[in-house]
């Protein structure tokens, strides 16, 4: 072994889903968000590209948050054709680096912990942006990740029951099955109904075309839009979004590949009324302000999210022992 | 194990000095090169962001080869403070990825691989423009890497003898040994005197200034300028890139990061005129046309030379049987 080795701790997915719950999550990406709005944790650009090759999109989120003193890159993307391999189709793998030198620290699984961090970013809006007494939840969406996103969820508000939606009906029951798990009645109902009940809505799509219009949405109504992600994606009427008090994880990427790129492209949202969900976290915005108003969290993903809850799966696996280690 | 979990080989610093070695360097280096020029292989946006952290600058580069089917990134950057810690200062990882599923594939050791594919680059360029007659190699630089590039570029012609020139002259002395240990005669000389002599010329410094002008060297030079990767880095004389022929390995990079982007700010030098040396080594473009004419060749490092050599590394592990596993 010569000075230039180290050991690499590998947390692989069974590690991530034993380590790191919910609640851990949550904790971890409220408090990147806050940082971020501190200005202590940065993103760095974003890399996505089509590869050309089994329909791939593939790309690096990545962000230095020099408060935790956390460093790395989140790899990976999509594959379309994975599903029919047993394999799910977004890929993700973080690697954590040692700010003090640049060697790698840690290998570990993203698939899990992408779902988490997107899961848990909607519940820190609803905590801090819905109103408290809301009791139905509005879930637009019933793929593999609204099940993350609806467990979040209920932990933050006392909910009674679950109303959704999905293009495709056959995947509800899934869905159904989450909620009567965690003890809320399940309801499918039209995309117009869903807003007319719903005081808290998640989307959770691959939409390119609005799924609620502005007119189906109630006074007081709180929406995390996670789906919108990419230029061109939309999940919820862009005159919604103008009309609503929008906050967002990261204002660059919300004006740019988030739900809220439509309404800024035409004008209709200014970005400076756009607000980093960290300032209210920090008590440097009040959030919401009036019961009727209508909030908006654009949740469209930051590579610090991901760094932030695989820093507490390498922290917990180390500290526990768990973690294998290899050198380079 | 279920089907989400993949083997990822680990491939370790001296396990990738263990196996690629400069030949296949070489080849590997010229392949991709190759690649690039028929449009089969392309670099994605390189990020690199100073980390407002130990003076570290950190980033990526990356790409996908569609001929060799090679996906990843290499991540890393430049940490002054790491050799007072018997660490290199420049700390790379490299990871692969199945094109076909976004899986992880290995997890390379960047450090010796990113200076033999450094060297290697330059190496191309000499055994594709330098004059078949040179025999006195140029080496403008005696830092680590140095050395790399001296052995590499000895193989490519019959050179007899090294003139050599760095700011700091205690550090040559380290630099004539490798020469001596290649039965290489060993001058340290001025560096006007560098360039009268020298047919060959490796420029491989950190420098923001010309350190050879263009009267200095002599027609029918070939000079490899390596040290110069961002913005306001300089190594030679803008017109003496103006005046030369150069080459590069991608044209993007050169008239941006590369010794190029002066002569080419300035007006000197119209970006049109630079030929990716792949187009060379695909028999597209002639290379050196006159045994007078000045040839250059800018290399400003792309994430798909990591790339390469990072799979070489990895396959030869996997059919010796050498590399460890791990699965995430």
């Amino acid at each position: 072994m010569n000075a230039e080795t180290n050991l690499i701790q590998i947390v692989g997915e069974d590690l991530c889903k034993q380590l790191v719950n919910r609640k851990l999550a949550f904790d971890a990406i409220q408090d990147v968000f806050s940082a971020m709005a501190r200005g202590g944790a940065r993103n760095f650009p974003v890399i996505r590209e089509g590869l050309g090759h089994a329909g791939a999109v593939y790309g690096f989120k990545s962000g230095f948050d020099a408060e935790g003193l956390v460093l790395g890159v989140k790899s990976g993307g999509y594959w379309p054709g994975n599903a029919d391999r047993g394999l799910t189709n977004h890929q993700s793998t973080v690697i954590l680096f040692d700010p003090d030198t640049g060697q790698p620290s840690a290998l570990v699984g993203g698939n899990y912990l992408t779902a988490i961090r997107t899961a848990a970013s909607s519940a820190v809006s609803i905590a801090h942006l819905a109103r408290t007494d809301a009791k139905v939840l509005g879930m637009v969406g019933a793929g593999h990740q609204s099940a993350y996103q609806l467990r979040a969820a209920a932990e933050q508000r006392d909910f009674e029951k679950v109303v959704a939606w999905n293009p495709h009906p056959e995947m509800l029951p899934k869905l159904a099955a989450v909620a009567q798990d965690i003890g809320l009645d399940f309801e499918s109902v039209s995309q117009r109904e869903l807003g007319a009940q719903a005081d808290v809505i998640i989307t959770i799509t691959s939409a390119f075309e609005p799924l609620l219009m502005r007119d189906w949405i109630k006074p007081g109504t709180h929406l995390a839009c996670m789906g919108t992600d990419t230029k061109g994606k939309m999940e919820v009427d862009p005159e919604l979004v103008a009309s609503a008090q929008v906050f967002t994880d990261e204002v660059a990427q919300s004006v740019t590949i988030g739900e809220a790129q439509h309404a800024v492209t035409s004008g209709a949202l200014d970005p400076d009324a756009i607000t980093p969900i960290g300032a209210v976290i920090n008590g440097d915005h009040p959030g919401r302000t009036e019961i009727d108003q209508i909030t908006l969290f654009d949740g469209t993903g930051v590579g610090l999210q991901d760094l932030a809850v695989a820093s507490v799966a390498a922290r917990l696996a180390s500290e526990a022992g768990l973690a294998g280690t290899v050198r380079l």
